[in-house]
């Protein structure tokens, strides 16, 4: 990785009332009923255009995809269960989780016990309704609360799913900042859950309010942002950009970054990435933090890190999936995620970005003694009180370590003191003509 | 150390039962009165070779055998003391732990004050019996309870140990189950102790067992097995097969492994060695296992890891030695051993011996991206619920890690899962074509 | 580094009642007025000078030393504050920290409130008057008990600070105790502090004792013995002697060496010297020693751990410097440090002092087994007992080790037996032909 000083770079934006602007974007994204094909990925990708110009990518079903291929495309218009008594007891309409994602069409009357073989509820939680696909096994299913399952009394039901699977194509779209140079930041997040609000219409939503915010920023890295389905879509996308993905120096999967856990960050394959040490520097900040090894199991992290590839990507979520009662069921609504939550993982993801932006590898142009700080008014005049600010120890730390061996970062990891502070004094020992570029 | 694929090798033998089996053995080994030479030794080998083909070692007296000599042989008919009432005060008859060990033979009429320089006594444990030994400084003693000691009245004793030191030899037994190469796994266990259950005739017994046990498998590596007296015992050996120490990949002295105390290892000398890895990840699963550093003081593993020789033997016992009060007194007698602990640390033996023997490094075929395991039956259907369960686990950690540079028992350390299921896994996506063995 | 067997040189001085002999030169020095030039440093030099013979070092105004300047020389007769009644307020007579060090001369009178301004004090410390300095800003200053200022009326004030700033020159002394190699032990103390006794005259009259003591003491290193205005002087030393600093393998900063907190150490740069391994063998076995990594605020090291010299010197202290409230106010007094205190200080470095003159790199000459030790006297004869003593696990250790990979302080670290321990075994060893020197 190459460091250069940060001269001309611009400042990073304000995230003032940003938690808001990420919240309605996410409200607009919920009601769509999302899959891994089909038009509610293309009307999601619709919404995310209002915010940031996205390259929109259709691949045939059928297509080769590493070891995959693409599948039919799936959509559905209607599905719903009407009981004994001509009531209708579930209908799609009122909540696409309602419907088994992926549902091969279905059209016929059954007895209530063969009915139930085909709903899927959640006794442990029995007022709300589970989440669940089948993409690859062909079949029907339901989801529906346990209690409204409990009173369906014996008799015929009349079940009709009006969906199609049919040779159509995938779809996601990208967008990419371009920066001073072609390595890259991959942002990405999966767009295939239908209404889950935190999983993950809050990841679409920030990472787009992020791409936009970054179109006033001039970079060094270029940035790219990626909403494609779980799984193929990565998939796909690492398919077609094999002979790219060199390029990317650094790389966060967003996942739950709404709720109002504390934020928590999966670890690359690699283990001590540069993304690895800035998300540790960042998260060691923060009360209640995270930080978690890598493990095969988890989101599109699993494929940028299968061994043929091994990038540098790690995994960015507040509340880690699959430990809260609300994932993956209807209680993951919009009053599960918050505007302030939102924000400070915005917050979260531009420190990081930051610290990206501004590492560099400084060297010390006076290094036999200190340099006497005094003289150039960098340092306070009067001794002898108990201890030194600051400013002062960021100071003497980049002075201390700027030896061409460590980076802005390592110092920060060394000296205990932020990323930000370190960034400063080195400005200053710069203006100062203390300080040159690492060659 | 070369690692191949498992094919073709048997399974691992069933222990059902084998406590008492190993037990049964223990007790027929207690009663012998051993010591680093003599008829005890060959005795205690007669016995074992009913159910062990042991290849029988003889080392005359006087045999340099590396710094050390091939002392006189020891043998002991009976020794007494005979009160000044007429009556037999000690017999060793009684108990072999009454003389001391390698006593020279005494005959003579002493007063109490005199006989008392020679007796040994544990006076913090009244009740029992120490055991004591001088090999190499010729002089005589008994050893008896203090409580029996305080009430001898004052007055002349009369002392006779039958006993001779004359030119013989040091006897040892070795066996060597021949694997599918000449590699080898030494196990070792001491040979010299007389009535003492847990330290060592529970040892003797559970190799005993365990090398009749493999006779069914086939097996990658050889498996030497050796009963041998502490210290010259091992020391003779070493000497005899200098020119053929580099053909041990892995070894395990055996101690007290009988008692009711947790599993415990100490750490070879490289402390990393490949029996260190596997003894930790198996003891990491058993409640209340210590994991020790090597420290030269100890058994046998004393002579494997002098400087000279540095194997990879590391020392597996139940209570530590020196650490328990039965420790060589009489109270480490056939009520402080029991079928269910040996048992438990025969198991702890064959896992440990089909970590070394299932052990490879795989090549993932399909290293870009996850290969789609649901097309290929490996997968669960149903996407979406909250936990991917255990074998779902152990097919992505394998395919993941299996980049050429982990062995399934580093995968094991990194993942955290048992290596039983990781290499369960890997035969799986090996059946699938999904592996090969990494060249 | 080289290693070589100790044959022949001296043992370590006797440290008996050195802890009165200490305070006492502390009690001489303590009422000087030192600055970082002037007649205090050379006074000071003078009394230091009846202990050990220094080389006094004089650098002219202007000088430049590495990045600094030498100053302007100050030299102070006398100060007061004289209040509107005609009583004299404040008198630098009565205490030396009355005056901001290196004030400029002024004279004049002032109503109160502009005098404040030039007076300091510590509000949450009411009864003590401050330690202030201003080196390089141009200013003039008194430091007083915030109750004495609160008790001084509304009025004028006569003031008259009878000090001088000229040109002169900057004072240094130094003194080398030669060994066998002219590889070096650097130790440096600060002279420029005024009436604190902890902070530095402790450690000014530590190291003249230390000196002293080592005259008679045959050694393999030479010792540098440093007393050096803090910063500066520590610059002008190096700015002198850059072609000299490479034979300096280990080095320690003495700081507050005299009262009674546990004893710390502060790492060097490098933070793996062989005087931070020594320092932390020695302080593992002390009470509430800390041992913290280094920091580029403090004293010398400051300098000597610059990038540039990097030098494998740490500071050793007891209370830290900054963490206590008599810390650089007049409670930092001759009731602050104790005899007994300063003699365990001097222990502590005498103890560092025979690791670095003991430690050297054995061989086993009987590496295949262990050597019987028996044979030469050098084991219990009686076998059997339950713990091996503590020397004759010295020598097991140091057989074990001795792989020509181990010096004594590595065995100390990984056996975790006191480092004496060790080299007495080590000894014996050698004297019976068991071990050489590692070449």
């Amino acid at each position: 990785m190459e460091h250069i000083t940060p001269e001309g770079l611009g400042p990073p934006p304000s995230s003032t009332g940003v938690g808001h602007e990420i919240y309605a974007l996410a409200e607009r994204l919920f009601p769509i009923c999302r899959s891994i094909t089909g038009d509610g990925v293309r009307r999601t990708l619709d919404i995310l255009s209002g915010h940031v110009d996205l390259e929109r990518h259709e691949l045939p079903t059928g297509t080769q995809v590493l070891d995959w291929t693409v599948p039919k495309e799936w959509n559905i218009r209607s599905a719903s269960i009407t009981g004994p008594d001509g009531q209708t007891v579930v209908d799609f309409a009122d909540s696409n989780l309602h419907v088994v994602n992926y549902s091969v069409p279905f059209k016929g009357i059954l007895p209530l016990n063969e009915l139930k073989a085909h709903i899927h509820t959640l006794p442990e939680q029995p007022h709300v309704i589970p989440y669940r696909t089948s993409y690859y096994a062909p079949t029907w299913g339901f989801c529906v609360a346990y209690d409204r399952v409990a009173k369906m009394p014996d008799g015929l039901y009349r079940v009709e799913i009006d969906a199609e699977l049919k040779d159509g194509s995938l779809t996601y779209g990208e967008y990419l900042h371009c920066g001073q140079t072609e390595r890259e930041f991959l942002l990405s997040a999966h767009i295939c859950h239908p209404s889950l609000a935190n999983d993950n219409c809050s990841g679409l939503a920030l990472l787009a309010t992020l791409a936009q915010s970054l179109k006033a920023r001039k970079t060094r890295y270029s940035y790219r942002f990626l909403f494609a389905p779980g799984t193929i879509g990565s998939i796909a996308w690492l398919s077609r950009n094999e002979d790219r993905t060199h390029l990317i120096d650094h790389g966060l999967v967003l996942s739950c970054v709404g709720d109002a856990g504390s934020p928590a960050y999966k670890r690359s394959r690699r283990g001590d990435a540069f993304i690895d040490r800035a998300m540790a520097h960042v998260l060691g900040r923060e009360a209640g933090a995270k930080l978690m090894d890598f493990s095969p199991y988890g989101y599109d992290e699993r494929q940028y890190c299968s061994p043929g590839f091994n990038l540098p990507v790690g995994m960015f979520q507040r509340s880690v999936h699959g430990t809260f009662p609300e994932y993956h069921t209807s209680a993951d609504n919009l009053d599960f995620i918050k505007p302030e939550h939102l924000e400070d993982s915005f917050r979260i993801l531009t420190d990081v970005i930051d610290i990206v932006e501004e590492d560099w590898t400084p060297l010390n142009l006076s290094p036999r003694g200190e340099p006497q700080l005094g003289r150039r008014g960098l340092y306070a005049a009067l001794g002898g009180q108990a201890s030194s600010g600051a400013t002062s120890m960021s100071l003497l730390w980049v002075l201390n370590l700027a030896d061409g061996q460590h980076s802005l970062l390592s110092m920060a990891e060394r000296s205990g003191l932020p990323f930000r502070e370190l960034a400063a004094a080195a400005r200053l020992l710069s203006d100062h003509g203390l300080l040159a570029a690492a060659s």
